[in-house]
């Protein structure tokens, strides 16, 4: 992934719980980072996510995630987690995010992640919403379709 | 993956706190559920896995999780995690799993974790432990080079 | 609290993620833990959780925890958690709870948690459902009011 | 617990996974959010709080917490907690914390915890440390013996 891609940064710092008995965060924390960071963006570019949409609105699910694990992040570590959509296709978009230490700018992790857009009774894919696909091309200046 | 290559499974039942706000298990709990499968797999096939172990003896990291969500698990679900050493390489090795609910049989996810055995004082990548390499062929019947 | 006056227990091990940075359970994990125990019990007596009951028929919420730390948990230990209704009053009731080691029989936590019935639609303290009452008088043996 | 008595606050916001089955804050979450203002705390007063220090030097332990759920915190929540340490004896101190919704300013939840000095070697209960209290004293402006 190449980081001058991203238009988006969530910051965060490393909580004392996070950090697993080896002394480094656990490997399922960064999922939940991951997932901080992509609402992040989704607010940030003028999509509302909220419970009532969450539960009723829309139904997008998350089927696959990919994780590396470069450098491990510790307790009190400073977190710059860059956020980006990266593809939409016809019924699902990929998010690409990685995360960097704040200060030394190691890389510690980066993710990808894939949603499907699902129709709320059946729950059958069906295309992405028209007005996301708008709001996410004009955000990241791209054309994906 | 093919369920027939799996020697070893772990039973678990999904518990409410693990249910997030849409109903379904949150997609990071899978990461600590097959976390816990695998740790069951080493007891089982009898590697020691305890806090002094891996505080001091072994190093062991996880450097890359795969996982696949297919059917959402919900609470008090019972689950049937399956888990293997499906590869076993120079530096690192391979863990495949796979969760079915236990009663439905449905399809619930499946993971890939790629773990490098590490120098203690280097954090250099060494070669995997050769009574580890004897253990995990013996269980799986398999040889892995 | 009195062991002798628990009908009921259940049994768990410690799981590798909710051991902290110390090498012991982290605090706020025994409040999942004393969780999933209270929801065993209400399924043992007879009281149905389920995700649709529990944000369509009943509104019960949890006002106060109390918990004090005897001992350490550890990974793999595994625990015995006592768990019994103690008192039922107008529009609240009360749980109390012991962790036991299962091997040793340490004492490890113990815990109070007062939980009140709302009513559905103005949100304020109702009375405690009479069904309610019966199945936990008739578990329990006694008589609260 | 009187607001006027604190002179340290930290802020936080609710995050999508710390929502539960029922669309608030989960119940053990909250013990998280106050561990995290307690630690902020201590790094604001000068004192330090690290994986090493928490590992070999100081050999704090939790041993009871007191907490009241007076109103939800939800998804996106602003949240304030201020913390400060109301006491100091011999072998023990306590922390207050108090949750403020950040905009709204509804009492979300308070909780009082005590933790208690212990010998490395033995684990016995010894005085608290000179300079801790020194420092605590000279940030909170009271004498506490």
């Amino acid at each position: 992934m190449n980081l001058k891609k991203f238009k988006f940064k969530h910051q965060l710092r490393v909580r004392s719980y996070e950090v697993d008995w080896v002394g480094i965060v656990h490997n399922s924390v960064y999922l939940q980072y991951f997932e901080v960071a992509r609402i992040e963006y989704l607010k940030h570019i003028g999509i509302e996510v909220s419970y009532k949409n969450i539960n009723t609105k829309s139904k997008v699910v998350i089927v696959r995630n990919e994780i590396n694990y470069n450098h491990p992040a510790k307790f009190d570590d400073l977190l710059d987690i860059y956020v980006r959509i990266s593809e939409i296709g016809t019924t699902s978009f990929t998010f690409e995010s990685i995360i960097l230490n704040s200060i030394s700018k190691e890389y510690i992790s980066d993710n990808i992640s894939i949603h499907v857009w699902l129709d709320e009774k059946t729950g059958q894919p069906v295309n992405v919403d028209n007005r996301f696909i708008e709001i996410v091309q004009n955000f990241e200046g791209l054309k994906f379709k």
